[in-house]
Parts: C-alpha cells; structure tokens; sequence
C-alpha cells in the first residue's frame, strides 16, 4: 500500500535496523555498559554552556510571539545578518543576510539545495565513501547520483575521475570537507583543483555545474594549522550547506544554514527559489527558538579536544594491531580496512565482540567498515581489548 | 539555472511576494498602526505560560545530550507515548508511542505522509477551497491534487463531487478540519459520509484510499457544543497531521505529529515509511527540545477567547455593510464573497485603504477572498471603517 519507492526503502533498511535491534539486544544480554555501539554520530560532547543560557536569556527577554511565530521563509533576517558577519570576519567576505537561508539542519539544507535546482535525470556527482543519505537526497527529486572513487588510502578526490563522470547531465558535485566517514579534510589544493576543474567544464559545456559543499564538520578539525577552506572563495556557483548539530552539539534541534555568494549566476532566481523550496518542502522555516539561541552563540564551540583524545587513543589501538586507516584530521570517524573483503560478514563478526560498526557499503565502499567515535573516552578504553580480539580472530 | 519547477514556482509566487512588499511600502508611508494586513495567518495571541517554564525547566533538569541529541526518527518514545495517551484520554482510543510519528509542524507531517504512499501520478483529492500549500506537497512526489468543489455558501464537502471525482489512481483525500480558508467545521455526518463514500470506493475499486485529515486548527473551536470527529475513530486508512502551532501559538518552532490507527492496512510498513520518509526528507527528526516542552504542555492551551472575539467583530461588520461570508466555527479565518468576480482585482483595490486581503483564486475558489483575523482586536476595530469605505466603492 505504501509507495513502491517506499518499499525498497523499507527493505533497503532493515540491515541497519537490525543492527539497532541487535545493540538493544546485547545491552539486556550483557548491559549496555559492555555494548560498544560505535554505529552512531550523536555527539557526545555537552553543548557549550552558552546555549542553555541564551535559551533561557532569549525566553526571559524577547517577546513569546516573535520567539515562537513565523517569520521570513528564509529565516529571521537580524539572525541571518549575524551569521554572515560572523562568516566576513572569520573568511574575510562580504555576506549579508540575503546570502544566508536558516535551514532544519545541514540535511534540510541539501534538500533545499536540490529542490532548487535539480530537473529529473539530472545528474549529482559524489565522491565515495561518501554519507549514504545523499541518494535519498538526490533520489527526491528525481536526480542521478553518479559516484566517483577517491584515491583508495587517503580517500582524497581522484581529479581524473571526476572529470570522466562529468557529462551534459551533470547539475552539481558533493564536496563533504571534513569528510564523513573518512575523517579526511581536503586542502587548499584539492578544493582549488575541483573548482578550476568545474569552471573549465562548465564553460565548455555551456551548463552550470553546482558545488555543494556539505560542511557539518567544519569546526571539528583537529590541528590549529590545518585550515578547512572556505568554498565560496573558490567558486562561484557554490552551496554551502552548514549545521550546528556538531559544532555546538544540537543534532536534535536540527538547525543550519545555507551560504551562497554574491557572484552566483542568477543570483535573485537562486534566493528566491531556495526560499520557496522551504515553504514548500513542509519545512516552512527554521525553528524559530534555536535560530535566536545561534544568533547569540556565534561564537561558541564544543570542546574539540575530547574527540581529538578519542581518536588518538583509538586511531592508535587500532593500528598497532593491524589495522589500516587513514588518520581522520577533522569529524570524528574512523574508517577502517575490515580484515575480510566482505564488510556486511565483518560487521556481523564484531557483533560478537558486542562491537556495533557500520559497514563500509553503507558508503558506497565495501571492504571498510566506520566507527563513530563520539562516544565516552571509558567506553572507548573499555573496548580496546573487544578490538584486539576481533582482529585475532581473523588473523588466525 | 534553477530547475524548470522552480522557475514556475519563482514567477508563480510573484503576486503573494509582491503583496507582502506592498504592505513594507505602505506600512513605511502610513505607519505600521494603520496598514490592516489579514493575510498572513501568524498567531497573536500568547503561547501559554507553561511553554515558558517547560522551556527553562528542561534546560535546567535534563541531561542536555538528551535534550539537543539525535533520538529516533519518528521522534522520543517517551513524548509518542504521553501525546498518544493524551489523544487517548480525550477520544476514547488505544494508542500508544507506535501510531505517534513526530514531526516538523503539519507541513512536515504532510510532506512525509506523501513521501510514504504517493507514486507518481496517484491523484490526491482536495475540497475547494483549500490550502494552497496542499499543491505543492502532492506535487514533490509526483501526485496530481484533484480539486473537487464543496457547497457553495456553506462550503461542506459535496458528496457526489467527491464520488464522481475518485479513480482507480486515487490515494488520498484531504480533509483539512476546521477548514483554512473557510472556518466551516465539518461534523458526525459530514465525516461519516466521506469515511464510508472512501470504504464502499476501496473496496469496489480494490484499492486504499487513504484520508490524510490536516488538524492544525482543531484546538480553535468557538462553541462548547461543536465537536470536531476525530478521523481514526471513523475510517481505519486515515492519518491525522496535527501541528501545535496554533493550538499553542508556536508556528515558528515546527512541531506537530502523525497520529494513525492500529486498524491500518500495512500497520508495520507505514510505520516504518513514515521514519524513513521523516530521515530522507531531511528533517531526520522534530526539533528536540520542542518535543520534550510538548510532553509537559499536553493540557495546556491558549485564550481561544480572543479570536472568538476578533471574529464576532468582524463578522458582524463585514454581514452589516453587504459583504456575504459563511460564519466561521473554528480556525481564525473569514471566508468572504468578493464584490466584483474578480478577486484579484478586488484585493487590489482594498489595498487603497490600506487592506491586505489574499485573494480566493489563491485557494483555488475565484471570487473570494480571505482574512486572517490573528491579529488584535484594537487594529480589526480601527480597520472597520476601511472595509465599510471599500464596499461603498463597489456600491456606486
């Protein structure tokens, strides 16, 4: 009776389903102190202290019905007009609250985003392992997503690849920096050598190739020198698709924004075309508390430092036991070279070690399996010895 | 550049654009005190006071990864179960956290309905007049919305309109109840004769018709007496979107749900449908702390006394001086005869005095045109004299 789209997708499903189930299981079985569910990027780290007290500021101070009502599609314009400051003084451009539209969350986002500009068949390109909601997100609208392998290893964009899948069809490209599931943050170069690579084809092929660039993880990066560069400076014709859920750790509240810049083609049609596609989408706007609270933390961050220890201790653990994975330098994943080619029967296998993984297809990678290691650093600690011995076990 | 869709959309939308433009430009030369804009049907009466305490309460006594983390996506089984029990408590029913699917107000809630059941070319059936938003939503996944007429005067679903209308591509009829435009509230009878029409049609058709039943105004009723039937307890393939937005003055804060019955066809595979539609869409859950300030408010509700009073002014003006309206029972909308066939025309002119009207063809009934009368008393008694110097216009 459902769609018959819906029922792939409820099928398509039940693996990770059942992985839930099976987590619910074992933590009856063996209390959920000795399950080690690594399955699930739900932040751990407590929202800066800031955010509970501009909610309480904000319903103290500001009038229920501007706090609580409808406002412009695109979001509130003081709260849009605070976040491009915020983006001119850390990037040095110059946005105003016509280049911001407040989102339900970085997900929202690229719905919106893909509601604006794509035409049935079009075609999306992504570099994999890449985060397995994008084919819903293109699939919506009834687009293409075209998949281009990255380098295996350092899982950085293969700049070859990517202009052999780029046809007449081709609407835009996912660039996801910090990268999930890898960890990966692309440089300078890379973002530079995709732009020129866009522009140039573009050109010749007379269309207009988006960027969308999926930027969750933005201010989760974690060595002071390595700077995540800032797409809109690279190119014209991009999306920025941002969200609080892990810099300020507010998954729930499901608030981000799109940036886009001046210099975009068709600048007013792309404004109000975003705008319209979030009236109609069912989203309407933003949530109106939460855009409020952000204006007033702009400034704010979670301590990164607890997620750069879990990956040292993690990252470290496992390779010294013979596991290969590319260093993550932002995010926090890990994504890992399962010891079988098979990743589904090896996800299935550290279910015995009451290990919960994410295979590596779910990314559109087999042969890798992902660990989220937002988790508590005792429970990380505590499931060093379950890695150890799944790796004996393979290594028999 | 953006997408053929969004085009129309753009140019399509120009007319209620350039309308709330008009009201900045006359609100700039006459004061914002003596522009009289109806159209825009944001609630001004207070939310609650519990709303506020829930708000600050929660913040300072729950865990706040909890408060702001990502939970299921059909939203925290603790608020499915309290609003299920609520429902429960007030209908006589037995549902509990699995018929609750939480979701980003109404307009969330009806795009995920879509989502799960619409292929492409499954027509949707709405009565005229009808929200407008309602074309948008069947049109994201492909539906055809079939507009069939109600009764002119009392505007009550017409039966045989609704029979003649359904196909063997029919899946759904939309029962918006009370109804935006009108106000009419449709009772016992009205209600039974559709549920059992869409019975008697599955199974002669050999299909499920679907009711999806849009509740966002059931809270605003201005008669003990009246009842507004609740959906589930009359057809056993209905869902219901309810929204708090209304009902607690909170439409900024996108929070509703899905409530269906455990009599469904499919029970287990709609459930699930409606949590992968609310991940795919991208809202991948209802903003979290606004579910936990829910679960607290169930019983509260706001002034309905206030509207009941705006109503019984502007009715009774609007009647003395010529103008023909059905009598609203619920919602905070008039539904009101045009003087001249063409309503565009007519919104134009009363923009003279300063009225900002939205013309009926806006929800697909030519001749009419709407009012929204959430806004203060004070300012629908100083407008009274604008709308008595507009119909001496159309008199001469």
């Amino acid at each position: 009776m459902i769609s018959e789209k819906m029922k792939k997708s409820v099928s398509g499903s039940s693996v990770i389903r059942a992985m839930f189930e099976e987590g619910t299981k074992l933590s009856k079985i063996y209390g959920a102190e000795n399950v080690f569910d690594f399955s699930i990027g739900n932040p751990n780290v407590e929202p800066p202290a800031s955010i509970k007290k501009a909610i309480i500021d904000i319903v103290n101070e500001e009038n229920p019905n501007k706090v609580h009502g409808y406002m412009n599609n695109s979001g509130y314009e003081d709260v849009r007009e605070a976040i491009a400051q915020n983006i001119n003084k850390k990037h040095g451009l110059d946005l105003t609250f016509k280049n911001i539209v407040m989102t339900v969350g970085a997900a929202g986002g690229l719905n919106v985003i893909f509601k604006t500009i794509l035409n049935p068949e079009d075609e999306v390109i992504t570099f994999s392992p890449f985060f397995g909601e994008y084919r819903g997100y293109v699939d919506n609208f009834g687009g293409k997503l075209v998949i281009v392998p990255t380098h295996m290893g350092t899982f950085e964009p293969d700049l070859a690849a990517l202009e052999a899948a780029i046809t007449p069809k081709t609407k835009a490209v996912i660039v996801n920096n910090p990268n999930n599931p890898t960890g990966v943050v692309y440089k300078e170069a890379v973002i530079k050598g995709i732009a020129d690579l866009l522009t140039r084809k573009s050109e010749e092929l007379g269309t207009c190739i988006y960027i969308v660039s999926d930027e969750p993880y933005r201010e989760l990066v974690y060595d002071e020198h390595i700077k995540v560069p800032y797409m809109l400076k690279y190119y014209k014709n991009a999306f920025i698709g941002y969200s609080y859920s892990k810099s300020l750790s507010l998954p729930g509240e499901r608030i981000g924004y799109i940036a886009f810049s001046n210099d975009m083609d068709d600048f007013e049609d792309v404004a109000q075309g975003l705008g319209i596609a979030t009236r109609i989408l069912g989203y309407v706007n933003a949530p109106s508390l939460m855009q409020r609270v952000i204006a007033r933390c702009l400034d704010s961050e979670v301590d990164v430092s607890i997620y750069k220890k879990n990956r040292d201790l993690l990252y470290n653990h496992l390779t010294s036991i013979g596991f290969e994975c590319a260093k993550p330098e932002g995010a926090f994943y890990l994504f890992v070279k399962a010891l079988i080619p098979d990743d589904t029967a090896f996800a299935a296998a550290a279910k015995k070690y009451n290990l919960l993984v994410v295979p590596g297809s779910a990314f559109g990678c087999p042969g890798y399996f992902r660990l989220a290691y937002c988790t508590s650093f005792e429970k990380i600690e505590k499931s060093l010895a379950a890695f150890t011995k799944l790796a004996e076990e393979f290594k028999k």
